[in-house]
């Protein structure tokens, strides 16, 4: 990851995937199993002050650590045995008590859901500042007039600030989504070597553990994955919205199109011997994410049957697979946010562009208010005969129709792209309501 | 699909997505844009009525409909034109109001969330009676004394209601989701050329027509695909835990462990020439479904950065795939169905495969009781060197520690798996009264 | 698939994967297999005459096999079962020698790779006549100058020939691909139960029944199935070049850019509404399966690990699936044929958007031709500040130039795009003699 | 990555994939043009020194480069502005020729190729370290008599060379794979701004750069990434036959079947509380790379059709996930080899468990006996009886049919293992002496 870790990644979360956090929610885990069993009477307090006192990243060897894996097969079982050497160290009676009745998988699992807690935090925060953005954006772009496009032709006048809406209707349901997948996601898992407890590791303890790191107690989850499977899908639907959004503006900064552009920074997007470009460098970056991201989020589905009670290999290949989700989503939303933040947008080149079809655009406008004087079938047919002429001899379709000689009163009104928009306005204000 | 149609698939609603009934979809779409431009004023009841009345898939040629839509693009497109000459050869008038202001893809996408309303109703059914068996086999099995195993090695006793009722809660959190994803997805598409509507795609004119169809309102999603995409993750989610129950059953179907076997029906899963065989036929199909789910779900996330106001290709991909989705989910449960409702559990041969150890599964129980009398370090250490004892000579533990001659009263309660079941008990009661 | 039968696959090659066909094929197997053993003198030659005679798919009631497969999970059994029938009610002795020795993973797979064997005769045949297009149109268009464009801006210029060429040689890489993969993959499948043979299926067997099917003789791959999943990642590689092509084509066909153009036909891709449209109806078809491709791909790769001598589950998974991707890829393959057949050039648009950018894009020929007089670096420095000017002042490079005073003659050729092409010409060449 | 580093790849390789790896990998392609373009006399041989020598990733500020990568959008543009700066300090007059007419896609895609180039040297002695041990366990197990299952139930006796065989099989044609993909993937990219050349980057200046770095020259691919997407297909395949291995091996490591084992190391997937485990870390390890590769090797292949001559973001997504594939890829087959050098095999329990069906898996060889004696039809029904009688009994089918009375002699023959492993040792030696 790391050469490009500015470019996909995000900085405000990286840390939060860093070796020493994966490690330091391990230990919050343990501190915390110690403290619930204390708590419920399963041995003094003090022992558990000890162990908590002592759950501390900084004293264990990371590199060690890495390299006893490899025999263990997970992070839990030589943290484990570290904790309970530093303890044993202090107080060896302390000692005893690490890790009772939990199984590698327990710590491992929760110490998992501890870093999406925190990184929901942050995301949904993200999220909220990305709406507000796009609320400003389109209530500043309500009227500004361009093409809509489908299957990458012009079809039909709309807004920016209709495009904008759009977007913002999609980021906005992954914030619904996240809320949802919360509930679902932010539990403990404490159950033992198979999962069934014992009598270190009682209802209420469970329940306990589950208060001190505010989340929910659940049944085991130790192969039932479901819950981690889904949270990556709402992550990767996200990342397909902003993907969207990144997709739209590149398409939009095209040299031919010309309509918006990312935020120029010195040095960003340009070329020293090809002066005209204006890259779309934050796109290819979020788009370059939104790529990865649904083949990430198959794994996770994956490895959703694992085997019995603990899984030989699916439940390993989620590890950094769900890391990898949440730091490619953290960086598409990153820099979608500074995307939006210094969006350029050329009204000018907007209106411009609208011409280009010379008047063809306006050829359904036309038919209608013709429809009403000589029944739709006629219509119909006069115009498709119009715009023939008008391809053929590449003139203004409103030229043709005044050559043509046809009785259309207001004639300028009907070629007004004010007049082409639908609805766009009052379908923007009915959602924009929403957020305010 | 069609050699395998049985294999894979559930008649229950294969016809759902037949051609005709894709068909009769769009036909409905149509209908109910004219009824509700009608009952908005925009033309008379009897124009709606005509329509309506015409709008009935056995009038279309289907054949005609395929060969033509790869001018188009689409469905909507030449199915419009059949739709349009078939009411024209009745009634001229009528015929100019059909698919009024709408797009192609107004049609084809309402038609396809219609496919979705129906088949949710199944699906959703459907789970609450694989619900209702995983319950009833949880109570039946409650106290089903088993080994549960990680990483495929056996580690410590559970009942056999135990892992079903972790099945449950999995089944029964896909539920959930999907209650919540439904809300999100069963949406109007109803918005003209690029989604803004128009004086005949009215806001009161989509309300009425979502109502028309039991659908809700929204902002057009043309090219924002996140609603579909996040049900195809919910289908994927759900298949992933059908295929954890697939892949539990025919792990516990080996020859070598025969714990639980598929129901038999003649001629099912055996082989003449290999008496002995009991083959996990349904488990194999499940499973198969199962491991083609994420790609397909990736498929659908991959599709979501759509280009403008409707895309060049990827809402094209859509199309075929989430109709797979739906159908490889549907055989998934309604096999899953089958698959609980004719298993066979062999409790005895359970009991025996806990003797397969030599009673070493039991060696933490031991170091438990021995830990209260000599404390708990010198009581690992003795217990371990029991146990590299009984593995040398091959006997079994209890055995060794009889002529060990340690001071433990009560050694068969210890080496009674019934006390080695941890919170088994307890913790399905705490699951299964939610069901009740 | 059926609805969307024209307008994502290939009429050419449907047929080959009907259900008939894939019957079809598994008698093939099942007669080569009675030749074989009779021809190495397990029973006499009448025998297998019987027995061939009677392999014809005519007689097989395929409902009532697609209703018994989900009995023994495959399709083989029911058929050696009707098959045997069939014979039985002719020659009760023939019928005791059909299938003899053999497992139904042997008919199953071989039966596919007859499949497979036909589809690249006939896949190969199609590449051939797109790189012979390719080649045409690349010398056609071999000096068509036109913008060349990364990250979606304009670039500097090249010649249509350029892409053309480009487009050609990674197709061709594709047919080289197909003819190695080949080697591997057209191989027998023939080992009875766990694949090691038996009486009746001796290595020579093995080896004539290969020969009878014109395919190699191989070591059993019941559960070794990288030979398939490589051939379905050649299929996948393909599909991806063709969507290469039909992105490019899709992207030049913006309205905005409007430089090629796919064949028109009456009907296709066009709108009565929007008279301008010209939608890439072919392009869309090819990118929908483009899109979905890779994700089929991954799942036959990730069927590879196969438990033992045969799996539960993900030898099922691939039979749908490889079907998919081979008729996927040539409905790619014969819709790219059809696209570049009737694909339009409008080299005046490439010429008049070169123009779009003021001259900017003959920036470095001027800092070039420049160094040579007054140095690299003031060249260079001089040219920026051109630049600037031409941008602010909304001036053309060469006005901007010309007002500046510098001391460059024949300024006309710095800014003649004939001369900014690079080596194009050259490297088109190269290339294009290879097919010569 | 870093946590599991030594879990789930290979500190043979993670060094070629650091990011100073990766940075003088594009410092000697730098090097190499400016001695190309030297060589072929562009400017003195003198300056090409100067900017070689300079070319020394510890002059470069990686976290600079990190840092400013977010500006361009790939390394190679901050990477030159420094090497420019670098150089510049000592010889300004050799600091123009850096990089001269080249484009950083150029210098990004050959620094990728060259560490493909020296990957597939490791890779490939790896593999044949692989086939070598694979080798030696054949003909250590060539005779070595355990039962072949499928899905997942006893099959049929074979031998557990004959199941090493298989392996070796896939893993030798993935070396051939690795052969052909080669010729296609180590070229040079070196096209300019648009690919198409241009005076600095001449034919021979091509030519000459490829020689230089050992690889051949090629048509430009900038936009054309069949190769790459190619080649990680054949790692994903690699991946797929290693994971058949582990997936193999973890099963035949069940408690309830027990017949190999991973070699056991101080620590090595033990437990103190459950000293009966023998967990398949490694194979989970093995298996945790495999389920990854898939979904990343489709990533590879949906970036294939980029965008005109360099996309906007698919190029971007290639860098991390091919060399995560690579990363991965080395890791499994790393651990392969570690895994087969250590493995225990239980001869003792595969006879045994040959035993577990009390006969039946003999049936097969008992009718073809009888049958000779007593006609085919016959034969059958009686040992269908027998078998029935023996599961309804449970008793031994030996047993069965001495009381049953039938007239076979040299029943003791009928019931021996070593009767009923068909070909396994002439298939066997067929394969063996092709790596001889």
């Amino acid at each position: 990851m790391s050469l490009y870790i500015q470019l996909f990644y995000s900085d405000e979360v990286n840390a939060l995937f860093s070796d020493s956090s994966a490690v330091a929610q391990m230990l919050r885990v343990e501190a915390a199993l110690a403290q619930a069993q204390a708590n419920k009477g399963l041995f003094p307090a003090a022992i558990a002050e000890t162990i908590k006192a002592n759950c501390t990243v900084a004293d264990i060897d990371i590199e060690k650590l890495k390299s006893d894996i490899s025999l263990g097969g997970n992070a839990a079982i030589p943290l484990v045995k570290q904790l309970t050497q530093i303890v044993k160290n202090k107080d060896a009676e302390a000692a005893k008590y690490i890790h009772l009745g939990a199984t590698s998988q327990d710590i491992v699992d929760t110490a998992t859901v501890l870093q999406i807690q925190e990184y929901i935090v942050w995301l949904d925060q993200k999220i909220k500042v990305l709406e507000k953005q796009l609320v400003t954006l389109t209530q500043k772009h309500r009227q500004t007039i361009m093409i809509g496009r489908t299957l990458l032709q012009q079809a039909k006048p709309t807004t920016f600030g209709f495009k904008t809406v759009g977007w913002l209707e999609a980021v906005s349901r992954s914030k619904q989504r996240l809320e949802q997948a919360k509930q679902r996601v932010l539990v403990l898992q404490l159950g033992g070597a198979v999962g069934n407890g014992n009598t270190n590791i009682s209802i209420e303890i469970q329940e306990e553990c589950a208060r001190l790191l505010d989340l929910k107690s659940s049944f085991t989850w130790h192969s039932h994955r479901d819950n981690v499977a889904e949270i990556a899908s709402v992550f990767g639907v996200l990342g397909g919205s902003l993907g969207k959004i990144a997709k739209d503006i590149s398409l939009l900064m095209q040299t031919e199109v010309g309509e918006v552009f990312e935020g120029a920074a010195d040095g960003k997007g340009g070329s020293s011997t090809m002066p005209h470009k204006r890259n779309p460098v934050t796109c290819a970056a979020i788009l370059a994410n939104t790529n990865r991201l649904p083949h990430l989020v198959a794994t996770m589905l994956s490895t959703i049957p694992q085997e019995h009670e603990r899984s030989a290999g699916l439940w390993h290949s989620e590890w950094e697979v769900l890391t990898e989700i949440m730091q490619l989503t953290a960086g598409a939303v990153a820099k979608s946010i500074a995307l939006i933040e210094g969006l350029e947008v050329d009204e000018i080149r907007m209106l411009a562009n609208l011409e280009l079809t010379n008047g063809l655009i306006y050829a359904e406008n036309l038919a209608l208010a013709l429809a009403q004087k000589i029944g739709k079938s006629a219509a119909h047919e006069w115009i498709e005969n119009a715009c023939k002429k008008a391809i053929q001899e590449r003139k203004h379709l409103k030229e043709v129709v005044l050559e043509m000689n046809i009785d259309l009163t207001d004639l300028d009104a009907l070629f007004d792209p004010k007049n082409a928009i639908g609805l766009s306005l009052e379908l923007i204000d009915q959602v924009v309501k929403k957020y305010q």
